[in-house]
């Protein structure tokens, strides 16, 4: 860790819960590294209460800017004064800016995290039929980076109608015949099924889809870091299908946070 | 410096500027020496937008305690929801922690730490006549702390007429007969004379009071921190009396500090 003096910058992350994000811990020695004067550190908010912090942030002249976690990446993007398109595609942010003028940008880097840990780990998705499950924040970002990274079909499922059709009107907008939403997934035909809900944080999850539904061939990713093997990805494992964890999606997002923040 | 995590418990440092302050460098260190999982970052907020800028600090949950320094020490008085007599005494706040109800309570440890500082050194006050320049948030602190400590008679000097009658009329009510207060500082019967006003900081200031009008045998204390020998310390070591610098004042509250916010 870089020591903290009054010139130090300060980055916040956003969350609710907090205790257990992972960006601290890997992003402060990477600064440190660098010789960055700069410090990220845990911001607890409940969602009721995400207006007033970020209206206080915005007036702290040494915070320079944000990343954002569940629940908070939707609403982060109305809070911003402007965004990018794939942000607003997604109707997501994961990290905002403050620019000289005073104003934040966002962006969102989840999804490209995302695909260039599934590309780093030799699962190119470009061509493939994708199951998407979870139409939320994370989720979101990643449906947008998938079709980006030229998937040739996506299949996206989610239990709240509302949400899905949100996503799935701006999407199949965007990307005419590529796009199809429903409440359930469609797991015969899909070379690659991705786990984008918090269903697996707690031991006593249900499963948020049947890997026994999937063909053989099939990847199966999750987003969730802890536990580091999920039940979804265990019952992978077991059944001989690759197992795609959730950590490489942070791990392949602090150079994209570093470069948007100039650090 | 501990590592931060998710976990961390933060503490923030509100001041402008800001970029000069020490109790992060000097703190931090302390906290990991104990394994304390608590960071204390610096929080640039200039004085208009301090309202703003508490109300969202006050609901970010994982912030348990605040300093404060130039300009906000009347400000956060007002602010919290109670505070000590000394710090209501004094008009003046340097520190606040959360309740587990989530109310703010309020203390100042400026005098307390001046005080302590002053009796490591040698100097004690008790019995003495000194002369403080400055009824400002530390100077008023260190005003109700020398009263407490004993000093036969106060003289409180200060330029600012409102802020100086409004000090010493609450000195006055509680220390009957030992305080008296002037917009110039008296300091031909001064055994100790206290520089707590922000001239010195820059090379180019003006001295706060004239070393050459006190008694050979006057000690010379100062608050500031930056540069460690003002221009006033300076000409007290020229003239051959005792020099007290501002760094003991600081030092001397951390265990405060860390007391009150039970770290």
């Amino acid at each position: 860790m870089t020591p903290i003096t009054g010139a130090t910058r300060l980055y916040g992350l956003l969350g609710d819960p907090i205790a257990q994000v992972r960006a601290p811990g890997l992003l402060n020695p990477v600064l440190a590294g660098r010789g960055s004067d700069a410090v990220l550190v845990p911001v607890h908010v409940p969602a009721a209460d995400l207006r007033p912090v970020v209206a206080g942030l915005r007036q702290v002249a040494n915070l320079h800017g944000l990343l954002v976690t569940v629940p908070h990446k939707a609403a982060l993007l109305a809070l911003a004064d402007r965004a990018t398109d794939r942000a607003r595609l997604a109707g997501s942010v994961n990290a905002l800016r403050r620019e000289p003028d005073g104003t934040w940008s966002a962006d969102t880097f989840d999804g490209d995290g995302f695909v260039r840990g599934l590309l780093a780990a030799g699962h190119d998705p470009r061509g493939r039929r994708v199951c998407l499950v979870g139409a939320g924040g994370a989720g979101s970002a990643i449906a947008v980076a998938l079709l980006d990274a030229g998937v040739a079909g996506l299949h996206l499922a989610d239990t709240d109608p509302d949400r899905l059709a949100a996503l799935g009107g701006r999407l199949s907008a965007a990307y005419p015949g590529r796009v199809e939403a429903a409440s359930r997934p469609r797991l015969a035909d899909a070379d690659l099924a991705v786990n984008a809900t918090p269903l697996g944080l707690r031991p006593d999850d249900p499963p948020p889809f049947a890997v026994a539904d999937l063909p053989a061939h099939a990847v199966v990713a999750d987003i969730i870091m802890s536990p580091a093997e999920t039940a979804l990805l265990r019952a992978a494992r077991e059944r001989g299908l690759p197992a795609h964890p959730g950590e490489p999606m942070l791990a392949h997002q602090i150079d994209a946070y570093l470069d948007f923040f100039g650090l």
